[in-house]
């Protein structure tokens, strides 16, 4: 298999133009949807007015993330529901892609089950990508989710290929290789990562984009939710292995742009295609 | 799957005992085969006394490596050739295992062609497993070996479940991975790996034992060899992803002891096959 873009003859026509990327780190908003969208319609004027295509937000970023079961199950909403609709018309407000957590109820089965999920709005208010966990995070998750099958769903924005994992997927190497086997140019990753896995930030992401020759985007919470105290460090990490923009530990819009030359050039020294 | 040893029930009967390995970080020796052998044995004694079970000794050891296909040619061997049996003997005369890289010959459909391959031969004298190079580096590789396909082939020394994985292998997560998923406990990795790669050691060998729960152990070239620098930085990692041993620049010969209750810790952190 060879990524399409690799040709070097095709490159000055076909070669797409730089993707700029805004990673929201904030603060849960545990079961406060409407202000959750309140502070999401600011952080994406915001990012719009940056220069962004598309603002990250964290895992679970609509209901907040450690609610419990009850409230999971209260909250969730089918993939073209109420949030959605909301968010796709902020998007179109502001011409800005909006990624999102939420709790997704979705049918399994003649069963009715609630996944986490993350959801691609592009600009126009189309969505694009919905994309389910599918590694569940001890019994914090297990408890108020059901894991997905491993997908390998891309979308396409400005001709780069993106595709979503949430949080814990991302350690397990096998789910960016995943998408970056399916042609991923950007892998975009909403977390709720926790202060004492910091390794995470710093580490993993950092080496799953370069084992993988891409950009990756981790978009991470910081302060407290219930007695989760989050670690912040939202990351965007290049295809060579550096970290481009890295958070601290306070609230953060960090804005990116990412370069296809660059992206190029590290496929150049490692294809993982060979 | 579920690895067999991580019931807690079964610990105190079943659990294997402390496994010590050594690596021998070394200066290459190209075309010196007599010479190699000389000092891996004064190497296998050395480990021997210092209590390790195997010594792990660097990529194509018995022949050099950067030495050109025309010798690659000339000096390749089957895999129970003399080389095998002179370090066989060496095994037996020291009791300790020996893994050593050197080009292997053998037949593929109807022709003989030159494998890029590293054997793992036991305190007794057995060829226990014989790993070929599924990735080639560049030209440097292509020019002198043919690509083997991926294997998950395990050996078993005292409890512990072993792979073999060579140098650029490494650096795809799905190598190490294929030999966790199969059960691997510690997978060693011969490499030839230059100076500004320094991540490898670094960044990457650490993340593969920490993202599989398993021990990797890295052994490296110090020196030049023709054109090329190698960067030394021969490391032993933990399933936790801390470095437990690495050597500098210099030649050295690291011996460090792994602990069974230490790799059952880190896999009830994060299990890779939940």
């Amino acid at each position: 298999m060879c990524l399409m873009h690799w040709a070097p003859s095709s490159y000055p026509i076909d070669m797409p133009g730089s993707l700029t990327v805004a990673l929201y780190q904030c603060m849960p908003g545990p079961l406060d949807v409407a202000g959750n969208l309140q502070r999401l319609e600011g952080a994406a004027q915001q990012a719009a007015e940056s220069g962004a295509h598309v603002l990250v937000c964290p895992e679970m970023f609509v209901t907040g993330y450690n609610i419990g079961h009850a409230a999971v199950l209260q909250l969730a909403q089918t993939a073209d529901g109420g949030y959605a609709q909301a968010i796709a018309a902020m998007a179109r407000r502001h011409n800005i892609a909006l990624v999102y957590g939420y709790p997704e109820r979705a049918p399994q089965g003649p069963q009715t089950v609630v996944f986490n999920a993350a959801q691609w709005i592009s600009a126009q208010g189309e969505r694009l990508l919905n994309y389910r966990k599918t590694r569940l995070f001890g019994e914090l998750d297990s408890a108020q989710f059901v894991a997905a099958e491993p997908v390998a769903t891309l979308l396409d924005l400005h001709g780069w290929r993106i595709g979503l994992l949430i949080c814990y997927d991302v350690e397990f190497p096998e789910n960016t290789r995943r998408l970056a086997l399916a042609g991923a140019d950007l892998v975009v990753v909403p977390t709720a990562n926790m202060a004492n896995f910091d390794e995470v930030s710093q580490a993993i992401v950092p080496l799953r984009a370069f084992e993988n020759q891409i950009y990756l985007a981790y978009a991470n919470y910081v302060g407290t939710e219930g007695d989760l105290q989050y670690g912040g460090l939202s990351t965007l990490a290049g295809p060579d292995g550096s970290v481009l923009a890295q958070a601290g530990r306070e609230e953060a819009l960090i804005v990116t742009t990412l370069s296809w030359p660059d992206l190029d050039s590290a496929r150049r020294a490692l294809d993982i295609n060979q």
